[in-house]
């Protein structure tokens, strides 16, 4: 059975000279869209379906954590069961059940995807809920993304798309672990910055449906709480990024970078379209968090 | 002044368990797409404007080698100029005046693009004319790439896409270096198949005019010499690739592996395709060449 280190594969450090021309800031892309699975999502997955003493495993999902999980079950031999929003991308709905896993779409107007999951496991008493960003387990799979950014160059910034904040709370605690003092931005969807608001607030904030931002892997509700306790004084600000913006870096992705990305991995880079200010003169390290995209979805996008 | 492997990027090798699954083969790729100015016609130019003497060098290119000579020569503050045909991706044409290159642009119908060169140093005679493909410092340039696909893994075959014969020639070459047994197929446009022809004549065959395939990095009359020497015994193989099977390669790219390439740079994959049978079993390198493609190009590619 291979270990997380074992399991995943390294990143993809992106030099784009175009990109760095055409910004005017010292731009690198830490690309997880070659990821096993298509996004950082695996790291997360493969180390709580190693890790949690369970046989079956219930996750609630935009769809990226939820085919992460799928692989690792299929991959440690275990049962997966995964709650999909019906507007999920059908790539990402394909790929859970191509690697075995049960797939569960809910209607998230009429039911909550959180309550569904636990209706599943009102069924299924020993299996392990898993939160797709909320636990420990996720979290720890994640910082190992952080330390491989603080290995590869000495960075002023690391900017992090932020849904439920595993991806951010897990490079926070990374770069924590091994002594970095890089700072972390959150980059999050305008039509859903609960996590801007809970900063400002000092608690968690909701928001009071599922933002419905083309960033589908950031719809989420709020903040997990283990992530929260991370972030809120690790966090060096959260950037409220435009779905224009979103796209606009899909764009400039595709045609100076030759990289494919997915809206939420776009969001890190949209930051920096909205406001370039904070990061002139810095060494900046963009993570795309995934590359997984419906071809009509990504054919629109690049048709401006 | 940067050495040659100073200068260049090392090659991105990607594994998609998606591809290997849908495909039965042990499939790795090996991208250039991230390589400066987006190709591996990077190695190839800028170790030709390092070791020219000359401070004047003038091309014909169908994009890709221009955009990676004017970059090198800017770079190198050196003078470059680029005879591109009309019909070039406007990404292209674009890229290379953005390194302060010269464009001539040529109605390749009306005079073929090495007249047109031998016009251009008729009024430069200090200029060095490049080919970009049939030079030994293309060649030479183009050699690390085998030696980088060699030292990543024990594979039994590479698949390379065949233009004029320059990166061919080069990963033969520079596996040739390092005593490597790898076998070398080259993959060719259907539309263009003189490569194939060649090596069946047992000497260089031309098509008559320009193909007109979608590859427009191998929009080439015939294979150069110096190349036609290397391959001639060297390769094991050249697979004629249609138009239909490039398209669905870059398809098939974007969705199981997120994957952004140039037509040009799927011709590896699209050999696969075309026929599967001689590489079961086997541990077969993909060279993706370039990812530089035009949007709307692109965008009516994806939609099948």
């Amino acid at each position: 059975m291979k270990t997380l280190l074992e399991a995943i594969r390294p990143t993809t450090f992106i030099e784009s000279d175009k990109l760095k021309k055409q910004l005017g800031i010292d731009l690198t892309i830490a690309s997880e869209t070659f990821q096993i699975t298509g996004s950082f999502k695996f790291r997360a997955a493969y180390n709580l379906a190693l890790n949690v003493p369970n046989d079956e495993i219930v996750t609630a999902s935009s769809g990226n954590f939820g085919q992460a999980l799928a692989c690792a079950c299929e991959i440690l031999g275990k049962k997966g069961v995964v709650v999909m929003p019906e507007t999920s991308a059908q790539v990402k709905i394909n790929a859970v059940k191509g690697y075995g896993a049960t797939v569960d779409l809910v209607d998230t107007k009429q039911v909550r995807r959180e309550d569904r999951v636990q209706q599943i496991l009102d069924t299924m008493p020993n299996a392990y809920r898993a939160s797709a960003y909320d636990d420990s387990f996720v979290i720890d799979g994640n910082s190992t993304l952080g330390k491989e950014i603080a290995n590869y160059k000495d960075f002023d910034a690391i900017i992090v798309p932020v849904g439920g904040g595993g991806l951010s709370s897990g490079i926070i605690k990374g770069l924590c672990e091994i002594g970095s003092s890089i700072k972390v931005y959150g980059a999050e969807p305008l039509l859903g910055n609960d996590a801007s608001r809970s900063l400002q607030a000092g608690e968690i904030v909701a928001n009071e449906i599922e933002p419905m931002t083309i960033a589908d892997g950031a719809r989420t509700l709020s903040l997990g709480k283990q992530n929260w306790a991370i972030i809120k004084d690790g966090i060096a600000g959260i950037i409220e990024v435009s779905d224009e913006k979103i796209a606009e870096a899909m764009r400039l992705y595709f045609g100076l970078a030759n990289l494919k990305c997915e809206p939420t991995g776009a969001l890190s880079f949209g930051a920096i379209l909205e406001n370039r200010d904070p990061f002139k003169d810095k060494k900046v390290c963009l993570i795309v968090s995934g590359g997984n995209v419906d071809t009509e979805v990504y054919r629109k996008i690049l048709a401006g």
